[in-house]
Parts: C-alpha cells; sequence; structure tokens
C-alpha cells in the first residue's frame, strides 16, 4: 500500500472547520481504494503571527518540503494585516516552492442555486490556469515622499520570459489533454504598456507550437463581462496572477457560491510539494457557527489525489459530492440555500464513497 | 439660448455610427431645451496613425481644449497596436486634461433581457467611481535582458496620495449627493504589497471626514464575484485605474449588454473639457453593418448634459430612452435580442424626447 505524507495547515477561521470534512473523505477513499495517508498537522496560523511576529518557524519551509503534498485551509485573520499573513504563509510557499500553476475549475454543481438565468450543470464547466509566482503580485515597490503632499507608492509587476512561457505552455499542453484544444487569453495591452503588449507577444508565440488549439484573447474588463453573458464559450483561460485570481473568484461567483470552488497550486516538476486548498478565504464573518461549507476544501483534496497519480480516488470523491448535491434532501450549508452544518456535508459526502 | 462648443470625436469601428445618433437626439433635445450646440468634427482615428503615424495632430490638444465638452465614439482598431492608439487619443486626453474621475452607471433598463436570474431594473443600480489618470496604467517601465532566456518586462503602478485622495474624496461626495451614504472601494492588499496597503490607509483616512456614509472594502476577487451574486447591495464602488475598469465591464455585462453603459471622464475642475464616450470599445466584428446599439453613446451625451449643467435636458434623454425600451414593439439592436439598425434605434428615441 502506498501511503503519502500530506501537510495539513489548517490555518485560519473556517480554515480549521472544512479541514476536518475533507481529512474525513479523504480516510475513508483512502480506505476503499487501498491508499495510505500520513498527516502531518502544522497549526502556524495567524493566532502564531501574534504571539510570535511571524506565520511559521524558521525551519518551516524544510517541514513541508518533506511531504509529498500540502493541503491548506485558508489564510488571514482580523488583527493581523493580511499582505503581512498571505506573505508569510500562504504566497510564500507558492513562491519558495516554485508552484507557477494554479489550477482551477469553474464547474456549476447540481443543486446549488445559479445566479445566472437558465444555466444548468454542464452550460459552464471550463478551466482557469493562472500564473501563480510572479506578475502583479510583487514585493518591489514602495512608498515615497512619505508623510509630505508628495507622497505616494509605487509597486513593478515583473514579467518574465520564462515565467510566462512556462504558464502559456501548461495552459496549451492542459487544453489539448482534455480534448478541448482552445485556450483564452486575458490580457489588458490596451491599458498596461508595458507587462501585457509582452504577454500577448508571448502568448502569440508559444501559440505557434500548438496550431491544433485555437487561440483567442479578450482585454480583462471584457472578459469579465463575457465571463457572465456567455460561459459557455470558455474551455481554459489563461491569465496573469492578478487576473487569474479575479477570475478565478468571479467564476465560482457565477456558479452560485465559491465556497465549493478548489484550488491547486501546481510545481509541475515535483521537486517540490504542491499545495491544495479551497478557493475561499478564512472567513471571519462566519467562523465559529460551524455552518462553512467543506466542499471546496473536499474538492482540493480530490485535485491533490489526482496530482499525486491517484486519479481513480480522486474521481470516486468528485462523483460521491455531485451524488450528494443531486439529492432532494441533500444536506445544505447556508451559502447553497440550506441550514445544514459543515460536518452533515462532511460526513454526507464521506458516506455517498 | 446658451450654444456650447462640443469636439466631436467619433474614432474608429462603430464609434463612427454610433456618434451619429447621439449627435441626432443633441440636437432634437436642445431644439425643445433651447440650447444650442455648435459640433466641431475630428476625424482622428487609426486611418490617421495609419498614414502619419499618429493619432492626432501636433497642436490636436489645444484644438480639444477650445471646446466645452468633448464626445468621443471609440478608438482602436486592427493594424494598428492597441496600446499605440489608445495612448495616442483616448488616454492621452484622460490624462493631459487631468480628466481624473471616471464615472460610469451600472443600471439595469427596462426591455433588455438580464443574464442574472430574476432581477428586475432598480434591482441592479449603482455608479462606480473609477480612478482614471494614474495608478496601474502607466508607461513606466520596460523590458530587461531583450532576447535572451532571462527576458521579461517590468511595468509600475504609481499611486499619489493627491490622485487616490481626490477620487476617493469624490466617491463620498457622490454618495452623500445621491442620497445613498454608501461606499465600497476595490482592493487587493493581500496580494499587492505596496500600491493597495496605501489605497485602503487613504480609503480609512477620508473616510473618516464621512462619518455618515457607511464603507465597505472588498478585494477585487471577491468583489467581482459579490457583484454577480448580489448587486443589491452596492451604491458607489470606487476603484483604481484598473479595478475600476474591470468592474464597469462586468457591471453593465451584468445588465444584459455593455453598449448601453456610458462613461463620463471629469476633470470635476473644469480647467479643461471633460469627455463622454460609451464603455464598449470600436468593435470590428460588427463594425461596417449598422447593428451596433447607440444607447451607450446617446447616454453619454445626457451625462455630457449633466456636466454642462443641463441636468433638465439630460434626464429628458434617460426618460426618453427608458420609455422606447420599454415598448415591446421597442426597435432592439442584435445585442438587446432584436434584429433593428442603429439609426432605428436612434430615430426612435429622438422621436420619444
Ligand atoms: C480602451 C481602453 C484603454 C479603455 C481603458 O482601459 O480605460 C477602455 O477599456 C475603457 O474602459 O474606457
Ligand atoms: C489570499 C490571497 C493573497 C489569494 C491570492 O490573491 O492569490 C487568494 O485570493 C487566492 O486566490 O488564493
Amino acid at each position: 500500500m502506498t501511503t503519502y505524507s500530506i501537510a495539513v495547515l489548517p490555518g485560519d477561521g473556517i480554515g480549521k472547520e472544512v479541514m476536518p470534512e475533507a481529512l474525513k473523505v479523504l480516510k475513508r477513499v483512502g480506505q476503499l481504494c487501498g491508499i495510505g495517508f500520513a498527516f502531518r498537522h502544522f497549526d502556524w496560523s495567524c493566532e502564531t503571527w501574534l504571539k510570535t511576529g511571524r506565520m511559521m518557524p524558521d525551519d518551516g519551509m524544510a517541514q513541508l518540503a518533506q511531504n509529498d503534498a500540502i493541503l491548506l485551509g485558508a489564510v488571514g485573520y482580523p488583527g493581523v494585516p493580511d499582505h503581512l499573513s498571505l506573505w508569510g504563509m500562504l504566497l510564500k510557499i507558492r513562491r519558495e516552492f516554485d508552484q507557477y500553476v494554479n489550477l482551477r475549475p469553474v464547474r456549476l454543481l447540481p443543486g446549488i442555486p445559479c445566479p445566472l438565468a437558465g444555466k444548468k450543470p454542464g452550460d459552464v464547466d471550463f478551466w482557469i490556469v493562472r500564473e501563480n509566482v510572479e506578475g502583479e503580485y510583487s514585493q518591489i515597490g514602495g512608498r515615497f515622499a512619505e508623510g509630505t503632499p508628495a507622497e505616494g507608492v509605487a509597486q513593478t509587476a515583473i514579467f518574465t520570459r520564462l515565467g510566462t512561457d512556462r504558464i502559456l505552455r501548461y495552459a496549451f499542453e492542459l487544453a489539448r489533454g482534455l480534448g478541448r484544444p482552445h485556450v483564452t487569453s486575458a490580457t489588458k495591452s490596451n491599458g498596461l504598456f508595458h507587462s501585457m503588449p509582452y504577454w500577448d507577444e508571448r502568448f502569440a508565440a508559444i501559440g505557434r507550437d500548438y496550431p491544433d488549439v485555437r487561440t483567442d484573447q479578450y482585454h480583462i474588463d471584457i472578459l469579465a463581462a463575457r465571463f457572465v453573458m456567455s460561459p459557455e464559450r470558455f474551455d481554459v483561460v489563461v491569465g496573469s496572477n492578478l487576473f487569474g485570481d479575479i477570475l478565478s473568484d468571479l467564476g465560482p461567483g457565477m456558479t452560485g457560491t465559491i465556497a465549493v470552488a478548489p484550488s491547486a497550486n501546481i510545481n509541475p516538476e515535483k521537486a517540490y510539494p504542491s499545495m491544495f486548498e479551497p478557493v475561499h478565504g478564512s472567513a471571519p464573518d462566519i467562523y465559529g457557527q460551524a455552518i462553512a461549507n467543506p466542499i471546496g476544501q473536499i474538492w482540493a483534496a480530490a485535485m491533490m489525489l489526482d496530482h499525486l497519480g491517484e486519479a481513480e480516488a480522486g474521481g470516486m470523491i468528485l462523483r460521491a459530492l455531485s451524488a450528494v448535491l443531486e439529492r432532494a434532501d441533500a444536506p445544505r450549508t447556508p451559502d447553497m440555500g440550506g441550514s445544514a452544518k459543515t460536518a452533515d456535508l462532511g460526513e454526507a459526502i464521506a458516506a455517498a464513497l
């Protein structure tokens, strides 16, 4: 029996509530498929920061590196500035483990009220490939003329050819692999004078290696509008760190609740562990009530299994969660219009495996 | 009789098709209200660029400066790189005339099929205040290590205190003036390490001068999702140049067609003429068929009248276009699900005044 060592980081807020449900589902699928998991628990969080001034210990990254994958809940909590908590853990792990691909499905699930008129499961079903380690998210910049009327800040986005090409190539390969040879690029080359014309140039260059893949590109503003107006037209959408971030909340929002969406932070070369998390954040507003929807976290665990080469087990989880949602009497958390608790939904999915 | 001198720049593509309809409506409302217009026509466009290598002549800005306002169609056409055509005209005018406010309504009009389930006019009705001259849209940056594997580009966003404070203040004043004392700020301070924490800091600082105005803020990713999931919760949304750009296409997309949305580029101090345009672009894909929806351009003309102090005439235009859309037999262009021509709709609105 293969046993995988999984670093478990619930993090903050509802991360701590949804994580147990994902572990429950993983254990059950492991029993059924003969897969072992050694879960290593890390309680690093904003509480750690408040006590120690840091999100993780000195050798934190070395500890994580010893695992096959990382399952993360959510990071960030009132009392700790977001940019410090995030750059001290979530973004730090993405970068230092070179998880340059962020892969996020946008898929309307059965039984979830959809804010778009007349859409049913199947109508909204595509992938977002987000550049995950460079671009607009940068620590380069600072404040000038501090305290004077001329005060301001500068923030520099960096796009490297290496970083741009590899994410574009990943998107093209994914589209081919899915048998949906169509890639849409998010750009804003009319407004962002240096970064986005370069992105477009590399998109065209990489695209020449994939003559079988149809391409199109939209400026991010009209692309956001088209997501809502005609979600059917997308297969694989590739975007920069910031644009991918925006589109991958908008997409799940269009499917009724962002709480169901998973996010895979992948180092395709497997030089480092990859990290799997829900798209949602720590949601301080609902934390403590045990009503958070665990589906994003559970689906993230399924993506982790796919990445580990256990696609059959990953597929079982996805089928189980669809089966539960299809039932009229499914336990639905408040974000899906019901009044179920986090654990009710987690149990039901584990039982449906 | 007051006569206003209006610079008319149809620009490219469907800009040339929708502009005549706006002028038709302006002339009619002028007759009814006793307002005169001296239209000065400028044919600057991407064709000019292809002939001369520039979008406008040397003294172009000086020519424009002599007018009370500018009515613009759309800029950009295949054959001319977007970032050159836009920075040579649209963005140049916004910047050199210090039109630092971009004001855009998001409003579901009657009779337009809405992609959001169960929404009716009144449910989606708010304003976006976009910073219009600094921030992410900058010419600062360039390419490094060109032609080597280390190649890349850098792009620097600049947020000044002056620029940030004045747009935030405008948003607060607007919210007060509308009697809807509630401002939502678009941020991304968790990811954009320098620019957005500063934006948040200034939002909090300016907000202290408006204790009667309720405030909230969302990261741009979840904000985009919330637009779709609960548009009712917004009154005035304030965002940076890029975030405002994205939200002000997404918003109109949610109302069924971005072709109806107007955009006012305002210099509140009236040191320079302000500029009014539709949100949509030059739409090369439909140009030449005379099927473009002229409502965005016509509504932009109404906003121009408001700005010139002719709010009564502006209001008449808005009522006329609503009245036309409410009619079952209204001429609807294809984007609104019909087969009417641009001129049919323009005529109908002019006739309904
Ligand atoms: C054409 C483009 C440069 C412009 C912008 O990004 O400002 C447009 O999208 C707009 O919103 O007016
Ligand atoms: C929390 C935040 C820094 C993060 C991001 O912007 O990447 C989140 O929104 C996400 O999408 O994973």
